[in-house]
């Protein structure tokens, strides 16, 4: 029993899971080695390290709050220092799915106990792709958000600069919600008062104009992926990979590392026999770098994250392979340094360069697991989780998301519209282009009178009818937007529209949009129509 | 002569001052010797290191292209290593005011070029103090904006993520202007969305609870200013100066002297018999620390800035001597860390922490200069700014400037108000409270009609007229908002009502208030006065 370092007895979990009852109410939550859960030791997959913390991490707080119920500790490469699951005096994780195969790592346990479904949620963390690459060997969900956002309280620090909680599901939904949980509960680093809350309905996703390291098979699995994107509306664009590889070869081949040294560097040389060969080696290595090699080694990946990021300006996400080949355990155990190096050719990166990313299932690379990641910039995890929902997406009828993570602790506002920024209207792309996120139908108060103003494009005037006036009940949909977003809106905004408060049939009060007073006079009624869209389809319209 | 390193013949100077026509035209402009200027050499006072740029830096750029006429090259600390202006085979500077007293540094040479009236403004750069230390010591204003939103382009470094580019002036208005130029044509880091752009009327101003190292008269002085703040109606607070205090320790006591260690150690260790030998000690002594301390070292600073950060919650600006005493030239070359660690004890931690801030002159300490100045957050420059120009008021009738330089730059929608938005009016604090900045008044094109409300507080309900019928042009005022601050503002709108685009009388279209038309016409008509503030006099409201 490689996957848990310790797991608490079935019938225990089975008892707190049928009385749960909030969001995360039945959900069975394994956690990671490295992250406190209270009364159970945090060993890192060092024995000699391990200590019996009296909190909860504030993400496991986070989760059990919100009704998820613990069933153990996973084990990891050794203090997260690894991509393998190989690294671990608790053994080698083997792939649930290929024997002979890694697991990756470093959160290793954490992923094979969800594919085995011992597991609904997994709490995993990530500097280097720890989140992301046994997600990709597994065919399954992990969520890397921006970094900073999850609270690392309670976590043994890997590189504190780069650390993330992550999660891991079978599906996105789940993943979702629970990163959502985390998120709200387990905050950190402040949103931004103007972050994107959806991607495009047609993405432009970039991918690298080369791939190197990848085994030709995943090549065409990758192939298809952009293929399926394309087909669903994405618009494809090809950035040089130099700029991303090169802050790769940073993360451990500069000072950087430095970052785990100061860590847990005094422990490693106390107690050199009690570490992992391959993880001691790494971390005493970082001993002697000096500090302005660090200094000069920062200056040069800010120059290579500007690059990086200039070539991804018009895009809203990078598509990779998570990872570019499935190593066996006796290849790693071969070549643990450079294995290990390969794996992390696709994500390594990412939380050097403040990406955030999702991992999904991407089909099958022979017999193996294929996954790709959706990497966003910092804070357009909603972004990210969208596109990677457009890819897991039926085929057939692809369908946004009806919510993202971000919702539960990002700032928004809300907008009703009644006209042209309905969804699949003339000016929806004013929405869109300041990253609203469409929110479905709703209903005004029976208090309103619709008319249609003779402007190009033809616009609502939607008025409240004077006390005692009868009126009717406008369709309207809602957008959800940031608050730079809804204040550039306004400004933006041409008479006779205005933007005030709106009554709905559930007697709420929203902010959408009415109409000066004089201009609402000259326009058509159409309220026997009862909204726009059944207007336009009677002819009443322009 | 040892302000300048180069200067350039007056007759020069002169002719091009005299048919210069731009915002800063005929304004002379010294710039420090660590800033490029196409064609005269950049020495940073290490001859040896001396080379000829064939680009000017892009704030000199920005300055010469707003009008600005370059006089010459002035004298620093060598490398921008002190905060003495006694570190310089240049000799050291002498204060303009005091024979004998040292001018402060690095910055020397520029500061002392602006005292003796020899440059109207002067670039200098700011790590440590340099940038505020020699203006308190001779009078003048310096003004160090946010880390960042100007560029250090075609600026030797001395710590490459902590330096900024300054500006000194005799006066708050010139080195206002001079940083609005620089901050518009050589920006940097992006204004955030939510940026506020003023300081409340009556601003909470912190001040260390003890203040250590602080000569007796120079308390006293300070003491005086804290008292005349109040006196125009700031709220002074308390805060421990612990955090702020061990910051500054840090920055030359740890690791991040690495900085400057990875900008020159280069150079000084294969050039050091031609290095000032205080700042070759301090850049050699950088070059054996590990990267695991830089790292511990930024930790423990973030965790510093935490603390130091949730005390200063609810004061708009801290305020603090600039520096705690002035010593005289002997006095520095008896003791030259100890003397210059003294110097930065109110200056150190500003950078450090990410804090913006102006120094500013208030009186005479004994019969040195003496100065304070005014911290902000991270973007708040326009705070900071307003508070200096507060302390800097006629003390009969401070009035905030009409414009703070970060409105060159920095984004902000404009909101037209008509009642009790109005300066002085009962919701006036909403604006305020969202950091927006009043900025004069303005009356509508003579289509609207003006009415009261039966709300409480009345409120106005501005309507444009139908074509044909004549109205009248309503009194109104400008508020200037950040894009989330407006979007907020229109979120927390009641019913009735509305924002939209107002016309004014230049013909222009405003975003301002409107109001729901059935509402509107319940409200009593007062356009006969032309404006609320004439109804409130003529008692036709409420």
């Amino acid at each position: 029993m490689t996957v848990w370092i310790h797991r608490r007895p079935d019938s225990e979990v089975a008892a707190e899971t049928a009385i749960a009852t909030r969001p995360l109410a039945g959900v069975r939550l394994a956690v990671k080695d490295n992250v406190d859960v209270a009364g159970l030791p945090t060993t890192a997959a060092c024995p000699a390290y391990a200590y019996i913390p009296e909190q909860d991490a504030a993400v496991v707080a986070a989760l059990r709050s919100a009704g998820a119920t613990v069933v153990g500790k996973t084990n990891l490469d050794q203090f997260a220092t690894g991509l393998v699951g190989t690294r671990s005096p608790y053994g080698a994780v083997e792939n649930a799915l290929r024997p002979g195969y890694v697991s990756g790592g470093s959160s290793s346990g954490s992923a094979v106990a969800v594919a085995r479904g011992e597991a609904d949620i997994a709490i995993g963390t990530d500097t280097a792709g720890s989140g992301r690459v046994p997600a990709a060997l597994h065919g399954i969900v992990g969520i890397k958000p921006t970094v900073g956002v999850v609270s690392t309280a309670g976590v043994v620090p890997a590189c504190r600069s780069y650390d993330c909680v992550t999660i891991f599901a079978a599906d996105l939904e789940l993943a979702g919600r629970a990163m959502g949980v985390m998120a709200a509960g387990a905050g950190g680093r402040p949103w931004p008062p103007d972050v994107r809350l959806a991607a495009p309905p047609k993405p432009v996703v970039a991918v690298f104009s080369e791939l190197p390291d990848l085994d030709p098979v995943w090549r065409n699995a990758f192939e298809w992926t952009v293929g399926a994107l394309r087909e669903r509306g994405a618009q494809i664009i090809e950035v040089d990979p130099e700029p991303f590889l090169a802050a790769a070869k940073l993360l451990y081949g500069g000072a950087l590392v430095a970052e785990r040294y100061s860590a847990v560097g005094e422990f490693v040389d106390s107690h050199i026999e009690s570490v992992d060969p391959t993880v001691g080696s790494i971390i005493q290595a970082a001993r002697d770098l000096p500090a302005h090699q660090l200094v000069t080694d920062l200056a040069s990946l800010e120059k290579l994250r500007e690059t990086a990021m200039a070539s991804l300006a018009g895009a809203d996400v990078l598509l990779t392979p998570t990872v570019p080949g499935h190593p066996t355990i006796a290849e790693v155990t071969a070549d643990p340094i450079g294995e290990n190096s390969r794996l992390g050719t696709y994500t390594n990166f990412c939380n050097l360069f403040d990406l955030c990313a999702v991992a999904v299932p991407a089909g099958m690379a022979g017999d193996a697991q294929f996954g790709v990641t959706v990497i966003a910039r910092a804070f357009e995890d909603a972004v990210a989780f969208d596109v990677a929902a457009l890819i897991n997406a039926d085929p057939e009828a692809p369908t946004p998301p009806e919510s993202a993570w971000p919702l539960t602790i990002a700032p928004f506002h809300e907008l009703v519209v009644f006209g042209a920024h309905l969804r699949g209207q003339p000016l929806e792309h004013q929405l869109i282009d300041l990253g609203a996120r469409w929110a479905g139908p709703v209903r005004t108060s029976p208090r309103y009178r619709l008319a249609a103003l003779d402007t190009i494009p033809p616009k609502p005037a939607v008025t409240r009818l004077p006390e005692g006036e009868s009126g009717v009940s406008v369709a309207a949909e809602r957008w959800l937007l940031s608050p730079a977003a809804l204040g550039r809106f306004l400004a933006a905004l041409p008479a006779p529209m205005q933007l005030g408060s709106v009554e709905l049939e559930d007697g709420t009060w929203r902010t959408g949009f009415g109409c000066a007073g004089a201009a609402a006079e000259t326009g058509k009624d159409i309220s026997e129509y009862g909204g726009w869209r059944a207007a336009l389809a009677a002819g009443a319209i322009g």
